[in-house]
């Protein structure tokens, strides 16, 4: 059992969810995820939050473990006749999956906001945890690549499988987004923040950018709340996305410490892998705290593990609450 | 190969879609069927046509002929996860039939008209015969009940298994509403017009009551094209559904002369069963011209050969184009 109550986790899609399961283990309903909604689409009329879906399923514990998306024992009627119908099909959606969806579409346009929709969702399914979208307001990632210019995130990362080369990141409507009453509450009261591994450019770097998020997280900092990063690139390598080609072609190092100095300022510690070990030095230069372990997450008890480790690390972060008796 | 080339069919859902089915089988694309919207509604944010797609179904020879709605072969996992999610699904639609309510709401959501929309259904399917709304305006069939007051139609027909007592209808949107420019051509072009054996209240009347589109039956009667009923009734039964009720709860006879008055002044001929043969009499004094045969349509070749003597009955019923050389 952890000493931390409150843990707020930033993520995007499968790496984030893992780690988020793992997390809620330890905690169960003590867990908030603040999730990216710059991946967002409309595809068939229908309104998709596929990394939402992701965190929302892994959290349930009916993700699909071999696809990395979507859910488990999935049937895939409809979208077979929706390609009879003439329908590009590119983005994959299962019927359990398409339920969702619909619900999501019909509960939006009756008015309801998309934080209580996904938190009805979340309650049907059984997760313990708050999945909290980023915002209400609609945000969507654009990557311009060196083959087809400006693309949609979904259209880069599913129908071009992150084949082109990213060369700038731009997220619509962020400007004028702001984040939810539920992420404003969520940040104000953690005692513990993580940065997920997820990308941090099309993951965690939406959800930052949410104008005041950052300031929240600030604070929170400055009251003494660990916020702590872990390592999407391990051995040079990201676990899963195109991360490690996104890092290279947008001028960093495709390495632990190359995500660690996008955090440079912001986090107050780091996780990394270790195979990476020789970089911790390089790490805590940037003035962050570093924890050197396994951050491969394989199997259920390999996500908790790791969660532990974080869990007891942002501890030994938390010099001034211990000083306060707790 | 009948001397008639432009048939037009006015119908609701199963029976109409089964004589439908017959007549194309002797014309193919030269059959245009009007179809009922006033049982269209929306389910989970989906725009569903329910007449229409058990046309569209039945004229690709697709339907579930067992349920005697829907599509063969169907799989349910969307309707079991919606349930899942707190949706009332007592409106049951199955995987492949979904694809359908999510194209058809999306395209919409676009702009594009309801008629357009249902033909591209149609081409994708192969349907031979065009199926055409009675128009794209939106128009809702409500039942004032003995034991529910007013009800929305599928509420009462679905929801309620028709168990309530008719005691009025109405069409919500109608007098707003204006045949669609595709009926219009039809009703012009029509060599003959059919009344198929459909609920005379809340399938075919809905179509008559659009404003418009029963002076233009009229004006193609007053041409010599002739327009000819099927009874829904045989035997003082409805083949399938509420007919013979409301009949009775409306104030009318139940039987294929009931159904007689209810379209005198309106068609010149009237097609009723063998079983029924004793009531000709009273439906010739109507001033209609009649064709005793069997109107029971089991199988295939059933509405094949019921389509046959409907067509061959109405042969017979154009003088004056048959003067003219035809």
């Amino acid at each position: 059992m952890t000493a931390l109550n409150r843990v707020v986790v930033l993520a995007g899609g499968i790496g984030g969810a893992r780690l988020a399961g793992g997390l809620q283990e330890h905690l169960g309903a003590r867990l908030k995820v603040i999730v990216n909604v710059g991946d967002d689409l409309e595809r068939h009329g229908l309104y998709l939050c596929p990394d939402h879906d992701t965190l929302m399923y892994t959290l349930a514990g009916i993700e699909n473990t071999e696809a990395g998306w979507g859910l488990e024992e999935e049937t895939w009627s409809v979208a077979a006749q929706l390609e009879v119908y003439g329908e590009e099909t590119w983005f994959r959606l299962g019927d359990r999956d398409m339920a969702a969806h619909i619900v999501r579409t019909a509960r939006l346009k009756e008015g309801q906001r998309l934080t209580e929709i996904a938190r009805a969702l979340q309650l049907a399914l059984g997760v313990e945890a708050k999945i909290l979208p980023m915002t209400d307001d609609i945000v969507r990632t654009e990557l311009r690549t060196e083959e087809d210019g400006w693309l949609e995130f979904q259209e880069y990362y599913v129908r071009l499988r992150s084949e082109p080369t990213v060369l700038e990141t731009r997220f619509v409507g962020i400007e004028g987004s702001r984040p939810t009453p539920e992420v404003n509450v969520a940040l104000a009261e953690a005692d513990a923040i993580v940065l997920g591994p997820s990308n941090p450019f099309v993951s965690i770097g939406p959800i930052l950018d949410v104008p005041g998020l950052r300031e929240a997280i600030d604070w929170a900092k400055a009251r003494g709340v660990p916020i702590v990063a872990v390592t999407p690139i391990v051995g040079g390598h990201a676990i899963k996305g195109p991360a490690d080609r996104m890092l290279a072609s947008l001028g960093h190092d495709v390495s632990a410490a190359g995500v660690a100095r996008l955090y440079r300022g912001l986090v107050t510690g780091f996780v990394l892998d270790n195979v990476d070990a020789a970089l911790e030095p390089s790490i805590a230069e940037l003035g962050m705290a570093t924890l050197v372990t396994d951050t491969i997450m394989g199997d259920r008890a390999g996500r908790a593990r790791l969660a532990g480790d974080v869990l007891g690390f942002m501890e030994t972060l938390q010099p001034r609450r211990e000083e306060a008796g707790r």
